[in-house]
């Protein structure tokens, strides 16, 4: 199964292709659109199959590449994966088989993290698929092999985001339960190894406390879009006005409100689009 | 999209078709096994799109037919949606299109719940599709219009199981979040609205004190089904031995185990079908 681009004559008018099982890879396309603010963004979301998290990575491979088809298709010129879990699971075979620069949050969020770390212990807070693979301890390891990473998978966080409970006790609680054990091993670092996670980021920075440095690869991701846009001779005229086209493949869209407004992303009319 | 089945001459052997989201409808399928020991029951959960709850219902009856297709595919005699949220929004279309009988489990509940409130006041616990298509509400008034239902969109809960955190403290205090406002309009029912809720009815039985009456679908349904066996001269013969098979769209199955051990349900090897 391979994709490929048409061709395109006006490279600056492509859009960049953006996808996340949901809608939390919004972090992600708010951080390109404050860093890029000419560029085109196609956000789609996967909220008919949402959540990847806990799925296995035959199937996770296989919706990153039909999700990946529909950005082709309108044209990105370069393809986002703002999901950890596709990250960690679907990157490599998106890079095989696609004609366009591939990046996912697995590289940035690791690089981050251990230019943070002094005392080489990294926390790496994440879904059960995404610690189950092992990603960020192989990203880790390649930047710095000596590093002690503590993975610890997070499955209520989603839920309790997208419940909307951001400010609540029964989370902190369960942020508590998560993080207890990577801070008994003394992390001096904390990668937010999920796109919902930064929307947590008040909680998460009060329970660990100023010692440890919270790291969310939204920030990251988006310089490393940058500079490849450039190498590529890819990036869109100064001149262009930027904007955020957003695709879901469910029209359940609660969650997205509150998303957007939190980021203060301007979302305009949602697209709908079928998949499997 | 019309869905037939096979002619099919020995009716005794041919199985009862039940399907989930994912794998809290094995609560059905335990209740099966225990009431109808000699029938073949094959399990479908659709665990590549789980959960279906916050999905809308374009998706879930879309969803819903697929899977139902593959059950007719394997020569099932009679569905059964052990799924609240694809009962609340598909076993209408269901119905129509297909050519077996088809059992949901709101309407088994609502007969339970009906039955068994003194003072007319019934709680819905259920996920947020279900609650918000209304259909607990409309299947008790159909019995009992003068029923006072009140229904709680609970989206945490199934997380929490699936976490495996069924006796845990952070559960007590959602489950209250939950509950308090059913409890101060003095209900004296209380409908587990989801399968995959009786997963925590100790905690729920605890938490609402003896004054409040549980009702699970699961027994009531597997009676449904009986019964609609009987009347369509469909039931396997007595001195057949009965079994389940149990097939999922996405091989990740930790949830499985913890399930059908607490169930005590015996599954053998788990096949795995692609859908979407």
């Amino acid at each position: 199964m391979d994709y490929t681009v048409e061709s395109f004559p006006l490279h600056g008018s492509r859009p960049i292709g953006v996808f996340d099982s949901g809608i939390g890879g919004l972090t992600v396309a708010a951080a390109l659109r404050g860093l890029l603010p000419s560029e085109q963004i196609h956000y789609v979301g996967d909220t008919a199959r949402v959540p990847y998290g806990g799925k296995s990575p035959v199937t996770i491979e296989r919706y990153s590449l039909e999700i990946s088809r529909i950005l082709l298709e309108e044209g990105a010129k370069l393809i986002v994966v703002a999901c950890n879990t596709a990250s960690a699971l679907a990157v490599a075979r998106l890079r095989e088989v696609l004609d366009v620069p591939v990046i996912g949050v697995i590289e940035p969020g690791a690089a981050a993290a251990v230019a943070a770390t002094r005392n080489q212990r990294v926390g790496v807070m994440g879904t059960r698929a995404t610690v189950q693979s092992g990603a960020y301890e192989r990203a880790i390891h390649a930047l710095r092999p000596g590093v002690l990473v503590e993975a610890q998978a997070c499955p209520l966080l989603v839920p309790l985001i997208e419940e909307g409970w951001l400010e609540d006790g029964v989370t902190e609680q369960v942020v508590g339960r998560y993080l207890d054990p990577m801070l008994a091993k003394g992390i001096d670092t904390l990668v937010l190894g999920c796109t919902h996670y930064p929307l947590l980021y008040k909680v998460l920075e009060r329970y660990v406390g100023g010692s440890v440095k919270l790291v969310d690869s939204a920030r990251n991701c988006a310089l490393e879009v940058q500079s490849v846009l450039e190498a590529n001779g890819l990036s869109a005229p100064q001149t262009q006005q930027g904007g955020l086209r957003v695709t879901l493949t469910d029209p359940s869209t609660s969650f997205l409100r509150v998303a957007a407004q939190s980021l203060g992303l301007e979302v305009g009319e949602v697209l709908l689009r079928s998949v499997g």
